[in-house]
């Protein structure tokens, strides 16, 4: 991705020549966001060939949490600055009004969403009110240029499961995306006993929700073999 | 806070003389964490007085979300990052050993505390590797000086219903905290009709819960009650 026309040939090639079924990219270009109009051809070549694109979260310990400390501390960046730094990435693709230009474009976001389905008022309510909040920008324009509500397009996104065998916070954001948007993701084999423990919990998760059978196997595979079109 | 001891002799009058139930502080002191040495006498006078303390975020615009810009775009400083702020200073709070040194110690996080419910996975098997993704600090003492899991930990603060009417996530925070550690609150007037809409859906969501009267009687007041002594 940091460079974007060879990104995009060997996108075009893996997809034509070897069968690709989607593109994973991160969530900032070495500390660039997605929007930025280097970055739009992909997004503009995914939707025309109707593949999904996998959002992987990218920050390290150097996004600090506090303006008078060097580094963020005790890896505060991987267990909250990885779920904020999708829900930026995806906020940064509203925005730019990605889903206007292509409403059918498929982004999987990792970890459910981020953290999005959890303040799902906040995305909602609050930026409903963007420009609110800022004396130094004016973000008037903003909603105006939108056809939708923000919270509206933070619904198109897909999410996988990959919550580590978290139930409640499945629940969450099953009911913010929809069962439509959900495929199957343990996060393998980074748990405590590199591989199963995900797995195992990301399945007994699944099976316990108050769901049809019908739609936990969209969840477990339907989705992904639409998705993906296998 | 920024004048340490002052803010210790005026929370101990307002308590002393002024009946004060509690005390409101930000989840960073011009940039500082609350781990700094000179803020824990405020902690250690709050465990003696067993009162609590409100946890506020503070974050700006000045925190930003791509290392390449200068700031925060879009207000996400505040729809997210406020959230991983409040997430942030709760566990600079748990890998500090606050609660080990104040068992009973109460802290009532802002929104349901932050994202922390949403991540549960994250905080549990994710920080029970703390130090696997650091190669550049040595974490290994903070989990063995630590008597429980840092997931646990996290269950000891208090959380408000400030989620602006978001059903999925109260309830997702609900069964993260337990019902006692819950406390009844609506963020007004900041809600598009400046008042009643945030009052009026946190209210619909909190009737909606499917838990006992009992329970429901325990958010909207008996634990506030309980808590500050009333």
């Amino acid at each position: 991705m940091n460079a974007p026309d060879e990104a995009l040939a060997e996108t075009d090639r893996a997809i034509r020549e070897l069968g690709a079924r989607g593109v994973q990219i991160f969530t900032n270009v070495s500390g660039r966001p997605l929007t930025a109009p280097e970055f739009l051809p992909l997004f503009d070549m995914m939707a025309d060939y109707d593949r999904p694109i996998w959002l992987h979260p990218a920050r390290g310990a150097e996004m600090t949490d506090y303006r008078t400390e060097a580094a963020s501390a005790f890896e505060i960046w991987w267990t909250f600055g990885w779920p904020y730094e999708t829900s930026a990435a995806m906020a940064r693709l509203v925005f730019a009004g990605l889903f206007d230009r292509h409403p059918s474009l498929k982004i999987i976001t990792h970890h459910m969403g981020g953290m999005v389905p959890y303040v799902e008022g906040r995305v909602g309510y609050g930026w409903d009110q963007l420009g609110s909040r800022s004396s130094d920008e004016d973000y008037t324009s903003v909603l105006t240029r939108l056809r939708n509500r923000p919270v509206d397009y933070f619904r198109l996104f897909y999410a996988d499961t990959a919550l580590f065998g978290a139930g409640p916070a499945t629940e969450c954001g099953l009911r913010f995306f929809g069962v439509e948007k959900i495929l199957f993701a343990s996060d393998a084999p980074f748990d405590p006993e590199r591989g199963p423990l995900f797995i195992r919990e990301t399945i007994n998760v699944l099976d316990a929700l108050p769901i049809s059978e019908a739609d936990r196997a969209r969840i477990y595979w339907r989705n992904a073999v639409e998705l993906l079109g296998l």
